[in-house]
């Protein structure tokens, strides 16, 4: 069992149990036919009305220049680290209904949706993912040329993941720690706020 | 095959292909052990700071006074189908960090990450999850006094998926028709927007 791995109070699919987001990736390129079933993953995502309002911007490392400019648009510390991975991406969210222009109040969630199913599929390719939300979005509208009704949202840093001793010093801590976590019951209610399901009760959390 | 299952173009885990939004659930009620399971698999999401910003109203069918009251949160055309799911839950988010009471931009966006893998870990009990935007956010909030900084923002159909033909009839089509979805090239960009990553390109997707 990695040091990372989740310590599940009721048993969940090794897929998800095995995920977590490491500040260290080994020198090792994601083949680009996984990279199309990453997409693929993100791509069959549930979304309201199926509009489907992810985009990504990727840049892969043999891509030196694309890929700095993307490094570029992080927040400095999730350089420090991020520029490890072979792969990186910003998650986009089209913020109207294309069908009717109005307001999505799930564009964010619903990229939430996607990425998640990527990060799904990259686990079981052994690749890892760490999301971020330390991104400068400004920067990635400028750069990137993101038009109006588009928000860029997060990063993703994607690869093989690599020992703790890879990471920057002050991050090498946080890839060795355990992942706390809410009970099930401070977050799990039945009839009214903050009262927990009886099933999901201090017990068994 | 399931006429629903996705038909991707590039291959995916079985979990994520297999996973659709059924309009009928079977009677079955969802074992409480698998119940704990499944928000088990959400509370090991990543999220921005570890915030963990995900909370679930969650109603089983047994308890017809909570089921009701939950029902009734929903939007009148979500409940015309949902209401034959076992268990109905509500998707609200924290909308601050509890470490500094600052704005989470990505409070939904994570919450999107926990509903995920809730999905996922219910497709590996051969359950389906159904979500909706399609709530009464209002009408949750006093009806479970949420307080100030949650917002409610979804709700999941849980339970075993039934026969398009158990479907409500202004729904049965939908049980049955393929999931259209956007190729790759439209929403994975490279060196600017709109611009496909080449090994997304279209004769792939």
């Amino acid at each position: 069992m990695h040091p990372k791995d989740a310590n599940p109070a009721h048993p969940i699919h090794d897929l998800l149990s095995t995920r977590w987001s490491p500040y260290a990736f080994s020198g090792r390129p994601v083949e680009t036919t996984v990279l199309c079933s990453l997409f693929e993953a993100a791509r069959w995502a549930a979304s309201s009305f199926n509009e489907q309002p992810w985009r990504y911007l990727v840049a892969t490392k043999e891509d030196t220049d694309g890929y700095a400019k993307m490094l570029s648009c992080l927040v400095e510390a999730n350089q420090t680290w991020a520029k490890s991975a072979p792969v990186l991406a910003i998650g986009v969210a089209s913020l109207r209904f294309s069908r009717n222009d109005k307001p999505n109040k799930v564009a964010y969630h619903d990229l939430g949706l996607a990425s998640a199913n990527l990060t799904v599929e990259a686990g079981a390719h052994g690749l890892s993912v760490h999301q971020m939300a330390g991104i400068e979005p400004d920067e990635v509208r400028r750069v990137y040329s993101v038009p109006e009704g588009y928000e860029p949202l997060t990063a993703l840093a994607i690869g093989y993941a690599a020992p703790a001793e890879e990471a920057p010093e002050e991050f090498r801590e946080r890839d060795l720690s355990p992942r706390p976590r809410n009970p099930l019951d401070a977050f799990v209610f039945a009839d009214s706020w903050g009262e927990a399901a009886v099933w999901a009760g201090r017990d068994s959390a």
